[in-house]
């Protein structure tokens, strides 16, 4: 071994000890920037000067690690999309969690290609798929596969959907001139056309069948269109179902829909982004009966179960219908009976990615930590400040409700002002730094939407954002 | 504040000093494990026993992180897909970095999603490309984004060369019965039939031109296939230029194609997965001549660049067409002026991800510790020590070289032995941990297929592969 040991390190240092020393210095410094979260607004604007600092020429020469460190903590760390902050409460974001960041330590050591061979890696994300399946009650041999996210994970979806609608020619000889045709909500996730319009079918195959007064789809509606649609030779292949609107947390009938997907012989696909999660607590998983059903399914880790970014996964009932969506036979990709090519079938066989990151840790520490009681009780947690907030906002004259509070997302105005001002009023508590509503249309009307995905926020949060609508609305009053 | 200070925690720890103590721990474990690379096995084999330890029901109830750690050391880790390793040479893995792992540290603390809003890890994502564009030579005004990997990359160039021949119908309408044709090298990585699989268009689509003994694309082929298909009257839209073949690094003559593919007005892609690097060594930068006539170019920074799983990324020069490939009018995610929702284009619409990774940090830090110049280094040592096996295998009588040796990937095979036996003595490589080469088919022939990633791996690696074929080579033969 003696020629090994001289020889060169390559980029590694040959003394480990000033890099494990700054490395000990970031965990402190993260710890404590993580628990000061509190304390700080939840967001400040990146000055045009640091955004003209980070601007620079591809370095040719490196730089030591201490002053890079130094530049992200001066350029970077305070100018962040504050995930980690209490009173972020717009769009759907996770808080992060503490088995997650350690989880993320050591992948990025460990640094395993989970496109395949076998390898601890790949064991443990069959695990954790096996752990969504049963979360929502699809059968164990369901077959699944980690991604970035639910827009890829209904991407996929869309394809295996495809797949078994119209063979596997579809794959060589691509969509043809066959006029298929899916269904949603009106209220369903922008994602949903999108993977239509990636996968060649076009967006417009997407019909999107109306909403009732709860923001759930029609199953009457649904089950005309489809009707309606194979009588006039269009060829109906497509149901998605939605767990939880972006807009408000709706969650459609999804023994309903799966009735009318079964009926006609339709894929059900049930987006279930973040609503999906619910099931993990016992007083919300009736909302989402019927989703057992699903043949396929996309949610997220790292939004209400809090797992770091990024860690979507799709589920598909059928696994030889998922794998011969995807599985290719490639001369320098193939599986061998022993050896490091063993142990089929691989991720790159389930998804469009060849190299994937080692996402299942992080899911597996964060699930193991918490369990998934606690991970529940984050989800009761947050409906419960919604019902606070909610109700706040119903005994505040100057504000309205603008939709159904289902789970853990409320939509408001305040009630005096304009579309317009309210949304300015949203950017206002942003750049105040009091809290981060988004905003979203609800019947025509701009809304301020509150959702409280972060395991950190807590009633008073709601109420500091009531309170700062309420100055800052004032203040707009007075100005105007 | 004392409202909130006295708030729940979420799942937070009250007390941080035990999650901190094991962090500290981790880290220092890790960074052992990390430096005693070379003293270990290159790989080992997950017992069943262990395998069927890690599959458990979805767990109710947390469990201490210690336990977690616990069984991550005695389960996982021994069993990794080896990419630390100098004598992984399978497939094409980079070997990770420490500049890396601190900033997976920092990453996965900060949690930004990286969809889009005005924050810092927008900015630097913006930066990384811009970096990016400069390396290959590509305009300042490129665009690009961050993405799991190549084939998620050559799927997007592919999605938006499909725009830009089709139109914005394309999007609502989908492909119809438009015929389009794409053209490749044979000896292209499958992740582009793929890409047109997804896209809708169907692999059949794709022409495999003929490579030369140089495994070089015949652009004289190319440009007769192009004229025939256009004589036919099908729709040729698309040449795609490979830089760095995965069976042997070739280089297709990427200005003869830019050229072949103006003529006839085709969107010119380059699949650059780890080749593009090349173009960090003065040295080996003339072989990618053309790539900056690239109308989009995928390449990955965790390959080559020794960046930690995963970091694709895909450039688009025109940056109008990609936004009009990807970007969406969705009420609940629209652009503000100001505010969070500030600070368009975001990521969001630039590629199919929605919930996304900070990516860009990994790569950042890398290329700041390391510089261009450093990491053109390690593409220089990979070649070199691609030259010395390569001259190995040409002295040992035992063995035959199956491919020229472009850049640092290395295909030879034992005389002696059968196809099948070639393969299994692979196998034998890596059950017995001496070194992972992977297998492809090469003429007809199975090759041994030793690929120079790791910036670890030194010639007394390569020597110590060739020793162990002709060692387990001799076996088998004795065996017989």
């Amino acid at each position: 071994m003696a020629d090994f040991l001289a020889a060169h390190t390559g980029l590694d240092p040959e003394d480990w000890a000033a890099t494990r020393a700054l490395g000990h210095r970031m965990l402190d410094d993260m710890i404590d920037w993580l628990a000061d979260a509190r304390a700080r607004p939840v967001w400040r604007r990146m000055p045009d000067g640091k955004r003209a600092e980070l601007r620079a020429p591809l370095p040719q020469d490196g730089v030591g690690l201490e002053a890079i460190y130094a530049d992200f903590q001066r350029l970077v760390l305070p100018y962040g999309a504050a995930n980690e902050h209490p009173r972020m409460m717009g769009w759907v974001n996770g808080g992060g969690n503490a088995a997650g960041i350690l989880a993320e330590l050591l992948t990025a050591v460990f640094n395993p290609n989970c496109a395949g061979r076998d390898h601890a890696g790949i064991e443990m994300e069959r695990q954790v798929v096996a752990w969504a399946a049963e979360m929502v009650g699809m059968p164990a041999e369901t077959s699944g596969v980690l991604l970035a996210g639910s827009s890829m994970a209904n991407m996929v979806a869309v394809l295996v959907a495809r797949r078994a609608a119209l063979g596997a020619e579809v794959r060589t000889g691509g969509v043809g001139g066959v006029r298929l045709v899916a269904y949603a909500s009106a209220a369903a996730h922008g994602c949903v056309p999108r993977a239509l319009d990636m996968a060649g079918i076009g967006s417009d195959a997407l019909r999107l069948v109306p909403a009732d007064a709860a923001h759930r789809m029609e199953v009457g509606a649904l089950r005309a269109a489809v009707a309606a649609d194979q009588a006039a030779g269009l060829r109906p292949f497509l149901v998605v179902g939605t767990a939880g609107t972006v807009d408000c947390g709706a969650i459609d009938d999804l023994a309903g829909v799966a009735e009318v997907a079964r009926a006609a012989g339709l894929w059900f696909h049930v987006d279930g982004a973040f609503g999906a999660t619910a099931a993990l607590s016992a007083r919300y998983r009736p909302l989402l009966a019927g989703i057992e059903r699903a043949d396929s399914l996309a949610f997220d880790f790292h939004k209400w179960m809090q797992v770091p970014y990024d860690a979507g996964c799709v589920l598909v009932r059928d696994p030889a219908m998922h794998l011969a969506t995807f599985a290719q036979d490639l001369a320098y990709l193939t599986y061998a009976e022993r050896g490091m090519a063993g142990n089929p079938p691989w991720p790159r066989d389930l998804g469009p990615d060849l190299s994937r990151e080692f996402r299942a840790l992080k899911v597996w520490m964060t699930l193991l930590a918490y369990g998934a009681d606690g991970l529940g009780r984050v989800v009761e947690h947050g409906c419960k400040v919604a019902r606070h907030l909610a109700a706040r906002v119903a005994r505040e004259p100057a504000l309205e409700l603008l939709a159904p509070v289902t789970l853990n997302i409320v939509c408001f105005r305040v009630v005096a002002l304009s579309d317009a001002a309210n949304r300015e009023l949203v950017a206002d508590l942003q750049e105040a730094g009091i809290a981060a509503p988004s905003t979203t249309v609800i019947g025509g009307r701009l809304a301020i939407r509150a959702a409280l995905f972060n395991h950190r926020t807590t009633e008073a949060d709601a109420d500091a954002l009531v309170d700062g609508v309420l100055q800052l609305a004032a203040q707009r009053a007075v100005l105007r």
